[in-house]
Parts: structure tokens; sequence; C-alpha cells
């Protein structure tokens, strides 16, 4: 059991209530468009935040919480970048500071709550979390090239999973349960999935996953997508980090580019899955899927979107009831197979920067 | 946070147990027209309690629990002014005594339910807490005598709330949050609420708030419902006890009552607010709105009604908001602003009677 | 108090933690019509289990739990008489044997979960729970003919209640009830109810009661169902032992067979009631209701089975209501009266069980 040391409900766990997330990391907070003329407010490693967007454009994120009455300030309206709160007008700035009590002209030197370092990298808002004696970030955010990448056109959103987060990561770092769990969308032929090849390694800090299907059929969706001109070489490349994952896929056709290269041809899904803890027993899923269709670009990248939007719905509904059963057999080891041995690398690394 | 001392998921709270509310005090428990054909129960202070009329019209609140098999006799029917359980039909009066048990001769003397001191008053039913010691009111309920006045027409309604009731007390002393949280209702402008200059003065049992806003123009309810010749001097009035509120707004044509005389004339909307613990993190609010309009007397009083109804959904959303908020910062110190004072004296009378 | 010692809630309460159940006996698990395509979850004494057909036909019962990541099986499919697990595809027979894992060779030693005795008798699913020493069941399943009868023809269903099972074995052994619960349904005059004389006797093992009610007029029902000629002498038996209650009901002409004769002809309602526990606090319901009607057989049927679920759904509301208000009153004790005669021989009965 002690991959499983800190899934909430079993023994092992955090018994000195410490914060059970690894600190002194970027995590994913959210995507820029989805702050428009609203705060938003959102729980991140159990701490209350609202985002707002600043005069200037900046991203800012601040405690979500007025120091008067504690309203969340998500509840509020933005006021030339600053936040207004909705109980009696207190205005925050994106440092946390208390510009304005309206009917009062001194404004207590308290009147401040928490401000977080925010950036946005690529249309991705990522938040450092420090520990308490390391508060400013250490490095910039990981860059995601792809968002920017002018071949490609890409969608996407959030997901809330009533789950400890690292579920998820075993969810995608083992795509075997395809042929049970996508049956009807992305699933395909049960045994295929089983016995592909797989390479595994990492490096203490990225898993990465590969597996390559040569000679096969193009599936449908690739056939409207990409003039391929009869068998293909497929690919399907994991990579897992704290913070995200990248889970790219495509094909080429036979005799033509090296499925391996990095630079091959072809039509490519990538898809970035940036999982982020709101407590200990639920998460954030934020993702976008990318593609580089010839065609019908607009329509096909709407169907990819919606297609992929559907299997994570299938996934959340089997990761969930997963959960609350682990909950109903505290006492039970988990018996590991061979589909474990990227999920159980990303234990350890999650483990090692605790 | 000592003026906080008993909102629950604070420190402090209840530490040994107690009885956290004022006792040897009379509760708002309803209005007179809420007890028709059926029993009604409601949980008061902690207490589970039916409210019925019995044969002779006479009020009565008792336990609200068969002494068999614990079924609410809420759940039940009334029978000649007493209240047969639903289950296996025993009879109990508005003593609280069960007087018949079908299929059996001999009632035992145990079959008594606690009976409770109620008194209607104005439409308004009053329930008596005593402590242990002291079950018997030491005085008569207050009295509200615009619900009998007939120069006004008023309706009200009862509202539940997931809130420590105390809560509510801090807003309805401090209107300042009117341009903020009613901006669609009963708003207007925030700066000029939060600006206008407040009196507050109390005696050690009552908080007055009092706000004068002279010279200025009737919003466009107050000209549908009075014949105002021009401009207006307005009124803000509230006195808060323990067991409610009253907050009296109105105006009469500038150069004609002085208005702060208590005896003035022009238009009137007077408020009742009674404000009754359920639980610890639970209350009932029980309100009428009482006005004098001139003409279109049905339809204007029904508008005033429906508003005020509306006016409080807004306020409940933000105050139960805030309260999940609060829980979440349980280490947090709040600011008080210059809108507090009231809310503070109102704390310190309670405390005081607790 | 001491009556009602395993009620939750109440002080005396499981204070050693044991299972709170009568172990070592056939507790019902449902019926045969209930298996078809699909494997059926249920929690039946604090234990998750998972109901399915193998490929010979033979009921079978086990723990509702992947040994890999426990996803409940019960979200699985059916293949072939085993049951397959919705995530990764992990086969289980009905001995809770793991005998394959899709894409790898060698399936570990401990890949096996936990198997229960079950038998199928007229229909009904027994599952046998043992202690720790005393897994094999020492006795077959109790016998109910009536599901065989080719006279009768029946009908059922499972309902949900969140209350301890006893509570329904009260509701059954006291029909009393009937006239104040079911105004609109079976209940008819309510004082002849509480009054009718009632027999109560027991073994030690079933508790018996019995009612006679002659020379009365038949109910709509029977007249509809059965060619009465005027009057009828009725009955009302009851027959209570731990796993399921049998209570038949029924009429004959007057002055035709002997109201008491087991063999005495008339129209017949006769109803099982499996009540088996989820949780302490909840439990299922399996219920049947078979009749013998003359004429418009399967209309009658329909109609009886309809009548027969819209009368629990009464109960059901009563009875989690009293729940509810029991645990509300830790410390008051219940009163008994004249009808608690056999709920209270059923208790002591399961008492001893214990």
């Amino acid at each position: 059991m002690s991959n499983f040391i800190n899934i909430p409900g079993f023994k092992e766990v955090n018994s000195e209530g410490k914060n059970p997330f690894p600190l002194n990391q970027w995590y994913v907070a959210g995507f820029s468009w989805q702050l428009k003329d609203k705060p938003v407010g959102r729980t991140i490693l159990n701490e209350q935040i609202v985002f707002f967007n600043d005069e200037n454009g900046k991203t800012c994120a601040i405690e979500d919480r007025c120091v008067h009455r504690f309203l969340p300030l998500s509840e509020g309206t933005l006021d030339n970048g600053s936040v207004r709160c909705g109980y009696h007008g207190m205005l925050f700035d994106g440092c946390g500071k208390c510009t304005e009590i309206p009917g009062q002209e001194k404004i207590p030197r308290k009147a401040k709550v928490k401000a977080y370092n925010v950036e946005v990298q690529n249309d991705i808002i990522w938040i450092w979390f420090g520990d308490e004696n390391n508060t400013e970030p250490n490095c910039k955010p990981p860059i995601y090239e792809i968002h920017s990448n002018k071949d490609y056109v890409y969608g996407g959103d959030v997901v809330h999973y009533d789950v400890p987060y690292q579920l998820i990561h075993d969810n995608l770092l083992d795509l075997s349960h395809l042929g049970y769990v996508h049956l009807v969308t992305i699933g395909g032929d049960a045994s295929t999935h089983m016995n592909a090849d797989m390479k595994v390694s990492d490096d203490g800090k990225n898993v990465k996953v590969t597996r390559y299907m040569l000679d096969s059929m193009p599936p449908p969706t690739y056939l409207e997508a990409y003039p391929f001109q009869g068998k293909v070489n497929r690919w399907q490349e994991i990579e897992f980090c704290l913070s995200h994952l990248k889970i790219w896929t495509g094909a080429v056709d036979v005799d033509t580019d090296d499925v391996e290269d990095p630079n091959r041809g072809g039509f490519h899904m990538r898809g970035f899955h940036g999982i982020t803890p709101e407590t200990e027993t639920s998460c954030h899923y934020f993702w976008t899927m990318a593609s580089n269709p010839t065609s019908n670009i607009e329509i096909l990248k709407e169907k990819l979107i919606d297609h992929t939007a559907r299997t994570f719905h299938e996934d959340k509904v089997i990761i969930e009831d997963q959960y609350q059963s682990m909950l109903k057999f505290p006492d039970e080891e988990m018996i590991d197979i061979h589909v474990d041995l990227a999920p159980n690398r990303a234990r350890r690394i999650i483990e090692s920067l605790r």
C-alpha cells in the first residue's frame, strides 16, 4: 500500500497534518480565456483564491475573502482591474491590498489579503505554491508551445473531480483502460490495447510512456482530418510531470516518416492535462486538445473537443466510483498488474517532491 | 474576534456545551395566520416543537414527539383542538398530555410531553424560553401595534437561513449594504448610502440607528403610493432588541412635518423582522411589511410584499455564502469598519443576556 | 430503553464495535428475476457484494471489488458467467478467483476476493452470513412454498429504507397502524383495527400474531377477486422470524370453512417480507404479494402488487421520519402500549441471536 500513502481514507495518510502536496512548484490554475468580466474563485491546494485581470491585463490571484465579513471576493465585481466586495463595496487590488472602504477615510493597515505569484504562459494560468520560507518562484512556469503554434487549432475546458488527484494520473499514465472504459468513443479493441508493447522510462522528475502500433488502419476521425493514403504507423506518447501530462497521439503513412522522429509529419492530436489538487480528496482537471487537420478545420476541431470531453466524462464516472469503493475497503491492499509500471513511478516522483 | 464569540466554526464557541442562546426571553415562533387546519412543526432554540390551536382557538405549543415511537406529532392531524399521532393514533392536548390511546383503556402517567408558554399578540406567535428554574414568563410579550393599526395594510412570510442568527442582525443593523447587495431592488446609489450620516445609540437592551436624507427625490414606489408634491425628507429608523428588529422608513414633503417627529405624516414602510434561532447554525426569519398607501391599496401592498421578499432572497444568498466562507477561515480575524458600530452593540447586548 | 439497545443514536449501541447483526443465519439477498444480463451490487450486513449467475445459471455472490484498483465489479459486465471489471478488464469467477488479467500471463495468487454461500429457493436468493469460525451454512434456507404453488399468482420488488431494520419489524408486527397510516389504501376503520382481539405467541425463534374479524362485509378488492356470497369471516396472521415475515390475510364466506383452519378455502393474500440490514441504519425490504383470484387474474394481480407497493411507500415515509425523530431525542425513553407486545418479543429473539 506504500504507493497509496497519501490517499485519504487509507491508514498512512497525512498523519502529521502537514500540507500533503509538493510545494515550491507551479500548478495549473486555469486558462486565460476563462478570465473575462468577472472575478473567478477557485480552491487550489486547500486555499481559497480569486483570479482576475488588473487594469493592465495582468492576471492576479489573491485570497478569496473580504477582510471585513469574509464574503468571498469572487462574488463581487471587477472595477477597473480591482475587485469590489459584493457586501459593503470594499475594493482590493491585485496585490491583495484594500484600496477603498466606501464611507470611511482611513484604511486599516491590516486590511490586506494574501497575494499569489501568477504567470500566464501560452494561455495557461500558472500559480506558484512556495513553502513558508520561500514564497518567490525559483523558476519560470513550463512552456507549452503547441498553444502558440499556428499549425495547430485547439480548445479545452476544466472538469471537477471528487477524487484525490493522483487517481487521475493513474488513469492517464495507463491507457490500457481504453478498451474497457471508452468502448463507445476511443476504445477500439481491448486486447490490442492491453497487449501493445509499452516502454516506460523516468528521470526522477518526468515519466515517459511510449507505444507504437505499426501498419494499422487509420481510425475514421484520422481519415476525415488528414489525407492518409492507406495503412499508417501510429504512436502514443505520454509525458508526466507533477503539474501536468502531455498525451500526444497521431499517425504517418507507412513508408514515410520515422514514427519515433519528433519532427515526423502526419496527423497529430496533442492533449494537455493539468491536474491540480483542490483539496486532498478533490481536484481540477484543466485540459486542451490540439490538432492539425488539413481540411474542415473548425468542424474537425469542434468534433475533437466534443469527443475528448465525452471521453473524460466516462473516466470521471469510473474514477469517482473507484475512489468511493476505496473508502469502503480501507484495510485491503491493492494488487498491482503490468499496467501500473508508469503510474507507480509517478507516485514515487510525487512522494520524493513532498 | 470576541464579538464573534458564539459563531460556530470559530474557536471560542460554546466550549462548555451550554445553551448558546439567551434564556428567560420571548422569541417569535410564527404568525397566527400560519396555523390553520394542520399542526405546524418547527425547531426553535434546538427544541422540536409542534404548534396548533386548541378547541377554543388558543394557540398551543408542545414537544413535537409522540411518546410511543417518537413520530413527530406535526405529521399527525388536528382533532377537536388536540393533535393525533399519524402512526397509532395517540391523542395529545395543548398541555402535552396524552388523552387517548386507541384500543387501550389505561393511559400511563408518563405519557406526557413538554408544553411551552405561548402568546399571540398582534398576529405574532411568541414563545417563552425560560431557564431550568424559571419556566414561567416574567413579562408579557412585546406589543407590535402596527399589525392592528387600521391605517396600515401588511403581509409577511418566514424564510429559513442556514446561518447563525446574529449574521442577520449584522445585515439589518447596517443598511449600507443596500448599494451593493440590492442593486436591482432597493439599492440606489451606493455612495449616498455609505456616506449618509448615521446616529447609533443603545440603552443596554435596544440599539437604535437613525439616518435622515433631506431634500431628495422620492423613489418611484413612493410616488405611486402617496401624493408627494415634489422633493421629500426621508428617514430610516432601525430598532434592535434580542427577539426582533423594527425597520421604519418613509418620507414627508419638504417644509411640512418634522422628519424626526414620531407623529409625522407622509408615507411609511414599517418592517418587522423576528429572527429566531433554530439551531446554533440556522434560524427562522419571520417578517412583515406594513404600509399606508393612499390609493391602489391592495395592488401596492402586494407589490411591497413581493419586493421585500425578493430583497430578502438577495440577502440570504450573501449571508449564507458569507457564513460558508467564515467556516473556511477559522483562524483569520475580521476587521471592523465604520458600519459595524450598531451590529457590534447588538452583539454586546446578546452577550450580556446569555 | 433496553428493547432499543441496538438502535443507532441511542446510548447503549454497539459499544464494542462488534457486528451488530445475528450471524450464522440466512438473509434474503434478492429475487432470482433481478439477475439478468448484468451483475447486481448490493451492500448487505455492511459488506459490499456483487451477485450474478455463472455459466450454469447458478447464482453466485462475491465481494464487489476488483483487487486491482477497487472499482466495484458490479460496474463491469457479465462474460460467460464471470464478471469482468469495467476499468482494466480483469475477470472474476463465481468463487471470487481472478481468472484473467488482460495483457498479463501470470495471475498473482492473492488476486482473489471473498465468495459467499448463496442459495436460490422458490425464486428467493438467500445468502449465508456465518461467524469467523463458521463460514459454511449449518442448515438449508427457508422454504417459501407459495412462490411455487400453481394456485397463486405473485409479484414483488425491493424498497430501500434509511432506518435500522428492526423499525420495520415493529411496523409489520403491529398492524394496528393501518387505520392511521393507510387511510387511503388498506386502512379502513381505525377503531376496529385498534380494538380487534389479538393473540401473540412465540417459541423463542418465531413470533405469531393472529386476529380474526368475523361476520363482516368483504372489502371491495376482495369482492372483485372472489365470488363471495355475502358476509365473511376474515383473518390476519403474521409470523416473524429473523430473516423475514409472512403476513397472510383473507376471508371465507360465513358458515363455510373454519377461519382458523390452515386448509380453509376462500380468498387469500399472502405477503412475504424479507427485511435485510444494509448497514446499522439502513436496510433492504424484499417483498412479494401472492393471491388466488378466480377471475381477471392478471389484472387483479397487477392491482394487488401496485396497491401493496403504494402501502409500503406510506410506511416508508412514517418509519424514516420516526427514525430521524428518534435521533433528535436520544435521552427520552419510549413508552410501550398494548400494540407493542409482538414487536417486543421479536426484539428479544434478535437480541438472543446476537
